[in-house]
């Protein structure tokens, strides 16, 4: 039999605590788990810094990306399956790039893409098209096979249909993590009735649309997912510990770029610095590399970056306080003279960090980020966008939440040396914060 | 106020998915959290290997730690409190060895012990008795606080009580694990009504029991341990992994006193190596550390210690059979005559290894291992043994059960060199295997 | 010691699948627990006829009583225990309306107090105040307790922090029927973290108020509520048993008016048929006695009654389209014409039915229902309203909606008989149908 | 199409707590769900008086045939569908006995059966075959369809597979009831992994058998139905309620064939009391009828009955004490004769009760109850007998446990009359007692 339509003498089950199993059965699928981008995955923290707020939150990429592939297979095997709108053939291109969506991302992505100017797009579109195990599988299907996985990945794949079952406002990669991240961290909200969802999900036309019987199931994953974000993926703390990661990869570069001599140099991060990295080199790199380079660091004759690795290491976090980037930006102008007055260096130590959602939004041609609705299925066949119908999507749809926080060390303010500065700083910091 | 009965001006709150909140009020425990030494347990996992089997298992000795004190915390505020027989000034030393009990161990604990022939207890100890920011915490307390700390985890403090909520047969450090290891590996087994069993344990005389009414919860606990020991501790696979793990770490150390030069020298291992180590060489330790050096070494000239390395990194696992040792040991010899034959060093590439446990035991004079029974309270004051009382528990009492397997390169064997050689080999291995 | 303090030899403890355990210390709630008029409500179940919808929803008031005493018990003892805002003076009367608050409703109350124009609430002070068990008990605390009790739920009590902790727009009550009624029947909505709201509940002034820290908390809450507003409570075919329901109480009444001559007599209603009735009429009855009499009346020679009542006992029930009021009123009498012509009377088989929920809302002047608020207190002290700081809960506040619905039996309209004018009222139906 | 094989324009589907979702989508099932016999289990409670100690138990037996029901259906579709030990033409009449199996079950059966000496079986079968909606649906499959289906459910139909996915060690029914019990009660235990069992449950010559990689999910599913058994069936306070309630039926019968005239006939019993009893009139009797006569009771003239009944409707109920038949009958007629003379009938007020289990047997020759073991499939194909793998099962294989009780009202005992007597009752009691 052809490589593509393999099966497993028998099939493989995976204990997972969210889906509570995940079925495999293609040889595809299972070479692809097995291949060693893959397994590395394990090593890159679904959730980078939240472990540091939320204990439970230490689980890995590895175990997500076995989750959207298992969502996507019961939405084919169960749901689609034998439906005309839907074309079968496209199966197996769906269950790859739902298993590898997320194959490019490295250590702390968030952070690690700011300072290096990367993207993990990028590296997905490479792992999958270079010189790798996963491409020698992926390859071993079709020539085209490993771009077509790419092309939906990267949503430019022509079947629509299958690039939202990936990437949409109610996808299957969204599923996965709302539900895994509330499992793993423990908080209540996160959960909403998948099961539902998924029998009600439809093939139609160009798109995936939802049986307007579920449409009080999607309503609550909308609600699911603007909890989520604001509870546990934007929460301040694991911001916090975002911020100071940033500024010791800053730091690592600046001081290798201006003739530094490391004690235990940064070998791993060279071709980063200077932009020549190849995939290995990226390959090379997950947390637990970088961790034990900020513990080695911790000893660095350099204050400040040994001091931020001791921060990040140990939970040294900065505070924060709440800050309005219309009326405060002339302070925090202030707040960076006095800082450096008082012997910290702003650049490093008072840092303006935003992040910001939008809960959900139709088509509204010509802004930035067009997204695609979600779609309601009629009894009468007819199509109606989700905020249309919903009274509480309605309420939210399109307005977008900003929040603002301004991070730096409390406890050197309040230490002996230069204490008039330091008593300027605080009733600054006061004036703004909660 | 002293420091050891300053409460936090605010309670602080862990959401913790077993026990949904962990409450922190007494200055001493937010400290020892917040000490370097209790955040590496951040970066060793609870379960070791295990998450190269159950993709969940991520979690690490932290949040372990952290359930492990919540437990014995709401033993002594909401049921021991008050009560006679209690003690309450010994409170605060029984929650620093909940907290801490832990804290000795390193990367891959059970490994790393064996082949370094090095004690995670002796290590509790040192950290509990040394110069660490923990052991100045304790000090803060009284000058012999961490001694006594050290004593309870050491089970040689004299209030009996007080060590058996940390180490008897129905302890709150089980209690935790067996809880937090089902949730995060997605295993059914691994519930009990611990709420129940915490309500009906009872501090009397030199010991804790458990009031009569709660049997059928405590049968329930037993049943629980039993199934994740089998199901989930001794997994089959998960021992393959050790057994490499034991292999890089015995195959580094023989190189490093050979001669060997090499690429990416074991800076952090040397010590080990030759017994020099210091605990400042321990702590420097941890599971991304390993991870670190293993990726590294896949590219190193020795094939044994590259090819070892490139089986854990990326989850390449032996294969394993049954195996008898009462009358296949003759077979084991032949085994490792034909794999030196083929080429195939039996030192590392043939493994025997057992695991085994007693599911619950009374004491019984003069054994190896003599265990403190779980009292059951009756009604009427008397205290009997559980196994007198439950039919279930005393159906496996005192009953070892040992899992004897032998671990091999599978893969190796039906390669095309020295074809008859193999052939014999596989049809040995067959023979005794399931 | 005086009755009011006396506490049990041991605390009584009921498992409870929502709450895990519920906790009985005071004599007081035990004796209650135990009284005639209490253990009544396992009679009468706390969704009325929505089993034939979810069929696991059999659960009764009595369950939901004990629910909402535990909750507020919990608040009381865990919470404002101890704080100079509470008044702990109040502490027994709260757990007693609590516990008791639902103590007057009757069999199916929603439809029975329609038919018979009766209140719950008249009868549930007149089961405190009257010649009772429970006012037997309440009156060994204090002459006036029973009067007391019967304030705070009645809402007229002076301590407006107490009658709020029972009835407000986030009071035990509904925190308890919300969790209790999305565990039976099985939805996934009805789940929010009340442990977190609970803990920042806070008496504060003349209410209880919420800490700005658990807002998120709420905002799951309200949303939870609304779900189940919409997908339980108000379920259309739950709605079709209902208006079954009342059309056999209506019918019964006016044919016991009418001389009709029961083969089974209606005597536990006559009193109610007349407005004779007594306290002890009304704790006669209960649900197994109301089916009791439908199963009998299903003999009956009235082909109305008894057709009513086989509907309901063996689940007939009517069908429904959706309905206009504002433009379908015309077409309403124009079907009560043709159903009339097809000889089917519409007095009891063409039915128009409404239902309506305002899911929040702060405080109108001059409304009808005019609701308190949820109040924030804010890290500062200040006070400030739920939706001004919620987007969520500003999308949706002060924002009715309403349900229409007509019902009717749709077999009867494709049978044989007068084919025509069926015909008729089929396509008048389907226009203003789903 | 022919009956049997038609289904629905879409498939029902039911929101059930314990299994999510129960599926229909034969018409036939459809059809049997709606018929009136069927309806009639809302109306008996799943576990007669146990909701008188966990009082979340008021599920019906409506809900728990739903639930085999659903259960067989996955076994058949999901697991059985395609394997050639597995005849596809017994699909329909497995389904329908896993639906139908309790069919004959009358309100409180347990008590009610041993009074009038009736079996729930028995009605089954006549249901089934009998002038019932469910026969009249049944018969239009075939005319020997009711037939099978009895046969079936009466464990005598030639294809063994089909009657032990029914009734065996490890049935539908059990695993039904073990986790719906436990979801309704809040238990703990009750809980074991039955997708794990389901998914290696096999057809195997004229068995079901299940793989041996199950055998731990199986062990904890025994185990749960020891605990179960136990902890809620058995419950001595439930049991109390029992001992009433037989009592109570077995008075009404004796007055009534003694000449008594009731204020309240008791009408739906008297086919009961003289054995002259259809099919009719068992139907006509559910537990609220049967309420319903024993509140009106409480006004009777006799005083046994008004007093049992108020015992029973107020959950006024006995106390009690161990006994050793062995050792203690003697006393208990000494007892007998001490409550005749303080003037308490010990026909009505003094009763030995005893209760039984064998948690798991194998094949006993000759032994009353020939159970069929639990058969476990190794890998190589051969079969072994579960106790003879598992050192868990083999640990309680066999072992009956039982229990016996002595229930009094211990209330009567501590007033005022014949004080003397009554002590020696109670020093009598307490002797045996806890």
């Amino acid at each position: 039999m052809d490589y593509a339509n393999q099966k497993l003498a028998e099939e493989k089950v995976f204990k997972d605590p969210v889906h509570r199993y995940i079925h495999v059965r293609d040889q595809v699928i299972w070479d692809l788990i097995n291949a060693r981008e893959f397994q590395r995955m394990r090593r890159i923290k679904q959730l980078g810094t939240s472990y540091l707020v939320f204990h439970g939150a230490e689980h890995s990429r590895f175990s997500h990306s076995l989750g959207v592939y298992e969502i996507v297979r019961r939405i084919l095997d169960d749901i689609f399956h034998g439906r005309p709108e839907w074309d079968e053939s496209e199966r197996l291109v769906v269950l790859c790039a739902a298993l590898l969506h997320d194959l490019g991302h490295g250590p702390f992505s968030h952070s690690f893409e700011k300072v290096f100017n990367v993207d993990h797009e990028d590296f997905t579109r490479e792992i999958l098209q270079g010189d790798t195990e996963v491409n020698s599988i992926l390859k071993k299907v079709a020539p085209d096979f490993p771009k077509k996985v790419a092309e939906v990945i990267g949503k430019t794949y022509a079947n629509k249909q299958v690039v939202s079952l990936i990437s949409s406002q109610i996808d299957a990669d969204r599923m996965d993590y709302l539900q895994r991240d509330a499992y793993y961290t423990g908080v209540s909200y996160g959960h909403f009735d998948m099961e539902r969802i998924l029998r009600v999900m439809r093939p139609f036309e160009d798109q995936v649309v939802i049986k307007s019987s579920g449409m009080h199931a999607v309503e609550d994953y909308i609600m699911s997912r603007y909890q989520m974000y604001w509870q546990v993926y934007f929460h301040p703390v694991a911001r916090s510990a975002e911020v100071i990661l940033r500024k010791i990869l800053q730091r690592a570069k600046y001081l290798s770029g201006h003739g530094y001599k490391f004690e235990q140099p940064p070998t791993h991060f060279l071709a980063f610095f200077d932009r020549s990295f190849t995939l290995k080199d990226y390959l090379a790199l997950d947390e637990g590399v970088l961790m034990t380079y900020f513990q080695l660091w911790i000893t660095e004759r350099d204050p400040i970056l040994s001091d931020l690795c001791d921060r990040f290491v140990n939970r040294r976090l900065f505070q924060y306080v709440d800050f309005d980037p219309g009326k405060d930006y002339k302070k925090l102008g202030e707040l960076a003279q006095l800082f450096q007055k008082a012997g910290i260096d702003p650049e490093y130590y008072l840092i303006d960090d935003s992040t910001s959602d939008l809960p959900y939004d139709f088509y509204r041609p010509g802004e930035e980020e067009e997204r695609l609705p979600i779609h309601l299925l009629m009894p009468n066949g007819d199509i109606k966008e989700l905020s249309r119908l919903s009274q509480i999507v309605d309420g939210i749809s399109g307005k977008r939440r900003t929040d603002y926080k301004l991070y730096f060390p409390a406890e050197l303010l309040i230490d002996g040396k230069k204490k008039e500065i330091k008593q300027q700083i605080l009733e600054l910091l006061r004036e703004g914060g909660v």
